[in-house]
């Protein structure tokens, strides 16, 4: 927090900014359903709802129940087990798909269609706006006639004729949806693109209207983007875990809340356990049979990790000259990688100190040029580098012995390694 | 460029914008030499440099020959070799530093200095603005006098006094240095921020002095900020092979490109050789010894992998409706999953015909059905769903012939896994 507040170029937030006011649309068990290689059982199912739902989730989106019977027994079966998140399901916007949701007992229906150009013509048979509309308020008075919240998106939002967009927008929004969405759904928008549709459709709809964003990671923006959609005015932010999803899937909720964590600390931490999300990654890793991603915000392995001696001095002074996020947050690690040609010579002091060998500044930087010239030859582990130093020490400690007359050897902590290559 | 091209919401770029020409600063041999496991042979330096400026990269950035005796041997030799590329290399901002990278015959200095509150105080010992802007403007009139490009950054830039930062880089710019750089260096900007500074940022210097972004992805926001950067007017862009670097990394280069490619495609394809990336990542994640994140764009394992029966149809219709990207243009490829519970029957009925199957729509159906039940109950590989589709087309000749009063069985391209249970 205090990095943050003693940013001088911190940005000053609007009144429709939502950066410090969102919830989450968890939807690792539809859109991560898609993801390539998951096959979630249903027992699988429940884990993960149960612990996405535990971590603070506001609410799980499910795979459509018209998808396969399972996909609806499924449904039916997490509608049942009464945890805190809302559930979701995400549907055609067809009265028959939405009649098999709200039988389903989910507490809301997201409908979806498409409305750019390539939607209509290649998955719609070519459908005009005008027919659009009259089906979507159809579907929203059915499904809001069954006492159920209900959510409007377009599909592939940011390829969608921009009055076409806003026209259909307003008709539901006058016709009582609870929330809109816009879906980002081949990736292709950029951070302004989706601040200026979202801050523009916030003008055009009723302020009761919620906004939902849907963002792909195609072109590497997914989190960006749902941090521009909160700044324009956005409620709800569509994640997944590790972002799993079509191709290589939407915003991560580990990233994104790694995202809101400089911008909104107390909000994030007053709702989310954010040191679950290392449990719930790793189960959903092992269940699509992938790995987390190296550089994964806050759980790749090196997220936390500091190497070049520059860094690692100002680090060892104080943690916030290089890190934005606190790794104990997230119940992470910090790491600070002395072992490496790249080292300084305050990071091999702070691990002499460590190792309890007590050496002067002049000799700490004597036997850092040392490491590094090993260094330069081949990597040396903490092992090697600890050893060096310890055989450094003994040789020090020797000389000191023999200039004061005394053959004896020093023991003591060095001992045990005085006998290394140094 | 046609899925663009029909954007109705395409921005519209304004003349400062140089998203459609920018350039490269490569930085895996310098920011990707501070990467947790990075160990970089002489002979693994060459290799990376060369296919860097293989791929048209238009500056290298190296490690300060100032590290080690090796880093300034490697430098040495890499200058020698003429690539095509530029050698930069990246130093602290000290005539001693700036001296031994000019002696080793670069063709440009990125200096670089703290200027927040936290670095001045916790690495620079407490020095005031003065004095840093006193010893930049020295060193930079060194270098300029030994005919070498200079470069002066500040480092965690968004983090500084913005009169403090305006104030140096005005000077640097009035001294003639050839760039400035901006480091997001603890990655804790968001793409409006970098946007700001950027174009504050331009509106203070020469117009003459070209401006470099350098950002970390901390909070999963590198990519996007460098985009937005280019958006308000910088020139050169920070990257490394798949974002390798201190902590989680940089804007990686790969992603960097997917990021580009639907905004400024014919310049892209006129100065970079995308085909080569996969090579390239392949090289530097063997060499380090991690995997391509399966979510990378372009390169991982699903980024053009397509499942949902809803996607699957549009895809298989036009592929321009669910990709802002082209496989092809990466050399890359595109699949269509078409064997699980979300499969749609337009994904069966293409594979039907893939396998020289003749079935009526109505078939086509009937055997979806089959095949989603099956996949309700266990995960099933291409060869199942095949295996599924030629049973029943097997059954359907038969059924067939027997109503046309023929007792022998059909042969041909079903015969073989015409046993296979359905």
């Amino acid at each position: 927090m205090a990095a943050i507040g003693a940013n001088p170029y911190a940005r000053i937030d609007d009144l429709l900014s939502n950066v410090r006011n969102f919830k989450i649309i968890e939807s690792t068990l539809r859109e991560g359903e898609q993801f390539a290689t998951s096959h979630f059982s249903t027992e699988t199912k429940i884990k993960i709802a149960t612990m996405l739902s535990d971590f603070g989730a506001d609410y799980l989106e499910l795979t459509n129940p018209c998808s396969s019977p399972q996909s609806r027994a499924d449904l039916e079966t997490i509608c049942k087990l009464g945890l805190k998140a809302k559930i979701l399901t995400h549907t055609r916007c067809t009265i028959g798909d939405a009649k098999i949701a709200c039988d389903a007992g989910v507490d809301g229906v997201d409908v979806v269609i498409g409305t750019s150009q390539f939607l209509r013509e290649h998955s719609l048979g070519g459908k005009d706006m005008a027919a659009i509309t009259k089906q979507a308020l159809e579907v929203i008075e059915y499904i809001k006639g069954r006492g159920v919240e209900v959510r409007f998106s377009t599909e592939d939002s940011f390829r969608s004729d921009l009055v076409d967009l806003l026209s259909i927008y307003k008709a539901v929004s006058l016709a009582g949806v609870n929330r809109v969405g816009i879906a980002d759904t081949v990736g292709c928008a950029s951070p302004r693109q989706v601040y200026d549709l979202v801050r523009t459709l916030r003008s055009v709809i009723s302020p009761a209207t919620d906004i939902e964003v849907h963002c792909h990671d195609d072109t590497g923006c997914a989190v960006a983007n749902a941090f521009s959609a909160l700044e324009a005015g956005a409620t709800h932010i569509d994640t997944s875990v590790l972002g799993i999803g079509e191709r290589n899937g939407i915003t991560p909720l580990g990233a994104f809340m790694a995202r809101m964590m400089p911008s909104s600390r107390d909000f994030v931490l007053s709702k989310y356990n954010l040191k679950a999300i290392k449990s719930i990654e790793d189960f959903i890793a092992e269940e699509v049979g992938i790995n987390t991603p190296f550089n994964n915000p806050i759980t790749g392995f090196c997220a936390f990790t500091h190497k070049a001696g520059i860094h690692a001095k100002a680090i060892l002074n104080s943690p916030s000259t290089y890190e934005i996020l606190n790794p104990e947050d997230f119940g992470m690690n910090r790491y600070v990688h002395f072992t490496s040609r790249l080292t300084g010579w305050n990071a091999i002091k702070s691990r002499a100190t460590q190792l309890g060998l007590s050496l002067t500044d002049d000799q700490v930087k004597e036997v850092t040029a040392k490491i590094k010239m090993l260094a330069d030859v081949r990597p040396l582990a903490v092992d090697d580098t600890d050893s060096i130093l310890r055989s450094f020490h003994f040789e020090v400690q020797n000389n000191k012995a023999e200039q004061n007359g005394q053959s004896e050897q020093q023991n003591g902590e060095n001992g045990e390694n005085g006998h290394v290559e140094a």
